[in-house]
């Protein structure tokens, strides 16, 4: 395992795979690594010849008063577990490395960035695509994998890939849950055990959704209202927002005639959680 | 020559030089090519096996109230004179190639984007440095040539190519003059020949400018004084602003202790004019 912190390392450890013709697989993640990430990385790896992650806690993507500075780090153990499912190489830079004094350029998606979690984290993804590019300008791969709980997140990258003629083949990856149907999340550690029990109700309200969605239910209205109904009896779960949006535009639906996505976001605790379900009538 | 439309097209066509082991300059332009252009593309093929030039007047970079529809446009004159200077390669799309229905990403260089020219013309270089991007990532080249007289935008290129992390090279090329000094620009079609005569007041202001600086004058309200002054003379000519910035980080100074460039933007008649020079006193 190789664990490289500056890009000129980074940029001469892939050069030597691409002059052997060969393959990358790059998974972005912000490390405290859990199945959700390593089935990213498993990915990754059945799609081409070396696994690349990098961890990297992007400052840019975090809001003034945001967890940046207690989100959970642990590197060695990272290590190992990516160790585990194949991965050869992580690039693991200091803040400085990728955001040197002076540095001023963004990328912004527009119309896809201001809605969902873009509501209450303005600058969000706005750091997301950002660091995502210079991640792909710097390892070059031939693809990267993302988890599809980061739905907004995935909308916007390939987006941004298409928009931008990026070469690289972004896929991603379903949502791996825990037994109980918590979608797996490294900021799940924030959780106290009461809070953690309580957090299932998200997927059991997304669950809901669905069989109303199987039952024939189209209206958003009444989709919404329900899964707030059980959320709000949950105690301690606050809402940020749940929504029913078209699966490529993220414009809001009255009705689901196409592909939707019904996502939410709530509190518990110090823990801010994202989850979603795709309902496809066609 | 070859005349590419569509990014299919030049992608396979770049793909192929690079598969020979050889290099590429890129000259992007907007058409309407004067011997400022030519001397890019001179310089670009002295640092390069093949050079591809862009022809695009790239929607994105205009104003609502600018001249994006009157921009002057001669793709057969061009053609000739891109290939007497043995330009290969014209890169040529149509707008909805670049931006297709659904566009949404964009490129913000801050900071280096909201003074000068984007006093008043606020997402002008937000246009600039979106489209670069993507003719890089279509076009990958090893070098990119652009012109010394747009120098606010070379700033902005050269720090968002090392803020992204691209790969190419971003070399310029000095102001190439007419013989009475005039800047040469495409938008000099748009004068008069009365306001052709007036117009040599701009680079007759900045070598005063260069002269007082010759002679000691570091302070910069004296020189804006002696240069507004001389402008505002001239009948016809009105000031969009005079300036002497940082060379690297365009902020305003008082004193010239330091690399700097005295900007200017005047309107004479249709035509908005931009000049400067560099004022080194280390």
């Amino acid at each position: 395992m190789k664990v490289i912190d500056d890009i000129a390392g980074i940029r001469s450890y892939v050069s030597a795979i691409k002059a052997r013709g060969e393959t990358i697989g790059l998974v972005p993640t912000m490390g405290y690594l859990h199945d959700g990430h390593l089935n990213l990385m498993r990915m990754a790896r059945k799609l081409s010849d070396h696994v690349v992650i990098s961890i990297f806690v992007n400052p840019t993507q975090f809001g003034p008063n945001e967890d940046l500075d207690r989100y959970p780090r642990d590197f060695e153990r990272d290590m190992m577990l990516a160790s585990s499912v194949g991965v050869e190489c992580i690039f693991h830079p200091r803040p400085e490395e990728i955001y040197p004094d002076g540095y001023a350029t963004y990328i912004s998606v527009e119309g896809l960035s201001n809605v969902l979690c873009g509501v209450s984290r303005p600058t969000h993804f706005r750091g997301v695509a950002t660091v995502v590019a210079k991640l792909f300008n710097i390892v070059e791969p031939d693809i990267a994998v993302f988890g599809e709980k980061d739905y907004q997140q995935l909308v916007i990258i390939k987006r941004m890939v298409d928009d931008l003629n990026m070469k690289v083949k972004v896929v991603s990856h379903p949502i791996v849950r825990e037994k109980d149907g918590l979608a797996m999340s490294s900021r799940n550690r924030y959780l106290s055990a009461q809070e953690r029990k309580r957090a299932t109700v998200l997927n059991r309200a997304l669950k809901r959704a669905e069989q109303m969605f199987r039952q024939g239910e189209r209206d958003v209205y009444r989709i919404k209202n329900i899964l707030t109904d059980m959320i709000m009896q949950e105690h301690g779960c606050n809402i940020d927002y749940i929504e029913v949006v078209d699966a490529n535009s993220l414009s809001r639906l009255q009705t689901i005639e196409r592909r939707a996505v019904v996502a939410l976001a709530v509190k518990i605790g110090k823990a801010r959680l994202i989850d979603n379900i795709i309902l496809d009538p066609t």
